[in-house]
């Protein structure tokens, strides 16, 4: 599917599709704001769903096989996955526990994953997943030796077919409940940074880039 | 799978398998202090991984239908699915990229999800997802009426096949990379509370169980 263009039917948002959007820049907004994924795929019919890091170069998503084996057991010429990021925003309190709900901003893709073979697609996509989750950090790291580049192994996932959905602002509440006598708003909820823990064999200061790390992220 | 005994093959932690955890307590624990579950199940061959809420009640875990219409679509007398809660606790910072990690809380329930037809299992359901999230609510709220509870689909999943993966603690490097001249440690992740927004058309004071409310997660 490309930028804003109609969803495939598959992918198309059935609940709630006033919530449904379809453009590359949002999805790349909450994939790049996101630190992990679930991604699902199925073995012996029984759908499993294992959390991972992730990183993202332009339209294509990397995981780390490492991290899903089960996956990789039954992969052959590549496997069909879903790959959902999820941001949770704020707890959402109307006046009837009907219309409860949640802000949250979340991508959902389809796709097949292959294995990457090519030592420096590899490389390039361990870095990828570096970077997405503290940039600067790749640089300042012992760069991986050829051992263990060859026990890593890294998923590809084309950014092809995809979704997302998003729920901002106050409840949305039948007209009669509006006088309904309780408290109705919204909890903001937020993942926050907290102060790091340096190793106890570790002797130095905090890099540049860990001092700013509570800025770059929501 | 009862408390503490051995897993099922499938259940079995593949990768890491030192972080595997089978006890229910653990489990429990980790099921309660989450917000959102990623629901993973397969249409057409095609797996397909949805961010809902969720509740527990003793050893079942009660997912709203409505946000998985898809699966209910594909439901009959009952759909395998995987349900899976993530807890990201911080990121670890090694000194080699190979040994980067995250420190985090999973659990990852095998099942199958029936449709609960009683209607007072239903609204005990839905009481258990919304004290889930935030307790004292569901009592300060207008109950839900009958076209409501119709219009509502509520999935039962029964907590019986399961584990948990956990880690904690500092970077774990090879031993040469312990002189390699980088920052090494742990930056804490947490889920925090904002200052709660009332809703333009309340006037209430913030409830007790709201006041609180920052104490109770983590």
């Amino acid at each position: 599917m490309s930028s804003n263009s109609m969803p495939t039917p598959r992918m198309r948002v059935v609940r709630e599709s006033d919530r449904g959007v379809y453009d590359r820049d949002t999805i790349n907004q909450i994939l790049d704001e996101g630190f992990l994924c679930h991604v699902g795929f199925v073995a012996d019919g029984q759908p499993f769903v294992i959390p991972t890091s992730y990183g993202r170069d332009g339209d294509v998503l990397y995981i780390h096989g490492s991290a899903a084996s089960r996956m990789l057991r039954n992969l052959d010429r590549g496997i069909p996955v879903c790959v959902t990021v999820t941001l949770l925003d704020g707890l959402v309190l109307a006046r009837s526990v009907f219309n409860h709900s949640m802000n949250y901003r979340s991508v959902v893709i389809l796709g097949t994953a292959t294995l990457i073979s090519n030592p420096e697609e590899k490389l390039a996509a361990l870095r990828a997943l570096s970077e997405h989750i503290l940039p600067g950090r790749w640089n300042d790291s012992r760069q991986p030796n050829e051992k263990e580049l060859k026990a890593t192994s890294v998923l590809r996932i084309p950014i092809e077919e995809f979704s997302a959905k998003v729920r901002v602002g106050p409840p949305i509440d039948d007209e009669p409940d509006y006088t309904f006598p309780t408290w109705a708003g919204v909890i903001p909820l937020e993942t926050t940074v907290g102060t790091p823990i340096r190793d106890d064999r570790c002797q130095r200061e905090l890099p540049e880039y860990l001092r700013d790390y509570s800025r770059k992220i929501k």
